[in-house]
């Protein structure tokens, strides 16, 4: 009746991420074993053996076991320490152990990490967890990449792992999570200084209905080409607005950190001289501009 | 038949915009003035007779003749003019005239001009004009406030004007806008900064789609609450997540302005303790996030 093979997983480091996802793979009915460096310290042990008891997660006694234990090796330390984990491990590892880093690191981290096992095993799997942990446990969104992801995918997605397989080289997952991070994070604080600005101001409503009325009315390509065609070609005097808007901003006392990214950004596109590059005619698709900033650069 | 009552246009300061506005007024059958302090200028005088020609637009010999022909005094001159403009034209003004100032400057100098114009006419009308006129002519989107702004609007619709009345003080429009700038400027240079390293870091597509998904499958109260709330909590997490943004960008040679901007900015809201403010729970709503900083600063 049931096609699932037993998988026992075992998490180096078990913190908040690893504890959260440990409790979703025991409602999958999967084994979890985790080695903390800090698990025999009497600071934190109570804390350890509440968290092992709650996801019925054994506590292995040294990295040796962890390792002999488990089919899995998942990797969620803090992100100072991941080469370390890799390094202590490395040893115990064969060829039929995953190993997969879900820490939050560079993808030059990420690559460094395969160096280390490769030997052992060429189950690297990297992974770049989109979101947080908690309330989504092991389902929440991860892109992996690696020769044997696809494996990796097939193995787990049948319990419920929420796995996006990415072709290229170690690191391209990281890659993609971080770039999504430089729009997720900047327009979150973008919002915060517009709305917290206007809402000093006494014009929150307008500001806001007039913000959604633009980004409502039309789709996300259209939204793009408009404002990436419409910034290459008034770049120039876009910035000197931006130098009346940061004043407005300090003169009533609001943050403007944001605004003075754009501004310099302005300048710095301003500098390519993209309006003369395109012939002072706006282009159809903003890919040109892409290609265009790509070719001033190289 | 018609209702509409003849209007006389004066335009002080005769570029693009006022040009492009005079071709619009044109089409709707208004007349249309001009006076501007370059149009005798032997290097400019073929270009105005030019503009005057196509737009029909009846080149006035002082200032004193535009106040004179003209309904509506329209101050179309470059930012750094309109005070000097205001103060020109004011020995002719009357009570009748409205005076409606479009230039690009802050609510401080908006005020400045209707306290200059004020001893002659109350129509003063405080416009900021909402995108380029270039291809709108006079139908581009305008806020306009003013204790006269409603009978502006009523006396101007009708000529395809595209009016919002504003409430408040002089200033309020302007205000509008340049908020409204924060943002809309803002997220095209976060859009070019994202998708140009996405671009060379050839993960284009996948970084597009994902952002793309996020935005369209929520509407904008619900991705405006989940980035600010978010943030609220999260502020000290995602500023050392920036940092290794901003270092895979600078290992990638990519622009980093508004990643920086992004990393300050959490910085900042990070100084504010919201996570113990809210203790530890998101708020259900970002209004109290606004509230909090609001009072944090105040």
């Amino acid at each position: 009746l049931n096609n699932k093979k037993q998988i026992n997983i075992g998490f180096i480091g078990f913190g908040e991420g690893a504890f959260e996802m440990s409790m979703g793979f025991k409602s999958e009915g999967l084994y979890v074993n985790f080695y903390d460096v800090l698990q025999d310290n009497l600071k934190y042990i109570d804390i350890f053996r509440e968290k092992a008891i709650k996801s019925e997660a054994k506590r292995m006694t040294s990295i040796k076991s962890l390792a002999i234990e488990s089919d899995i090796i998942v990797s969620a330390v803090t992100s100072d320490t991941c080469i370390e984990a890799a390094n202590s491990i490395k040893p115990y590892l064969t060829e039929n152990h995953y190993y997969i880093d879900i820490n939050s690191v560079s993808p030059i981290t990420k690559r460094k990490i395969f160096e280390i096992i490769r030997s052992k095993t060429l189950k690297f799997i990297e992974a770049a967890v989109i979101g947080t942990i908690p309330g989504k446990q092991h389902k929440v969104p991860m892109l992996i990449c690696g020769e044997f992801a696809k494996d990796f995918y097939k193995l787990m997605t049948p319990y419920n792992m929420n796995l996006t397989v990415i072709k290229g080289e170690i690191g391209t997952a990281t890659t993609i999570k971080m770039l999504r991070s430089v729009f997720m994070k900047g327009i979150a604080t973008l919002l915060i200084e517009t709305l917290s600005a206007a809402f000093e101001c006494n014009v929150f409503d307008l500001v806001y209905n007039s913000i959604k009325d633009t980004l409502e009315n039309r789709t996300f390509d259209e939204l793009t080409n408009r404002l990436i065609c419409g910034t290459a070609i008034h770049s120039n005097r876009r910035k000197h607005e931006m130098d009346e808007v940061i004043n407005t901003l300090k003169s009533t006392k609001n943050q403007y950190l944001m605004s003075k990214g754009t501004r310099d950004s302005l300048d710095w596109i301003d500098s390519m001289d993209l309006k003369n590059y395109f012939k002072g005619e706006m282009p159809a698709e903003y890919i040109r501009v892409l290609e265009a900033i790509s070719k001033n650069k190289n």
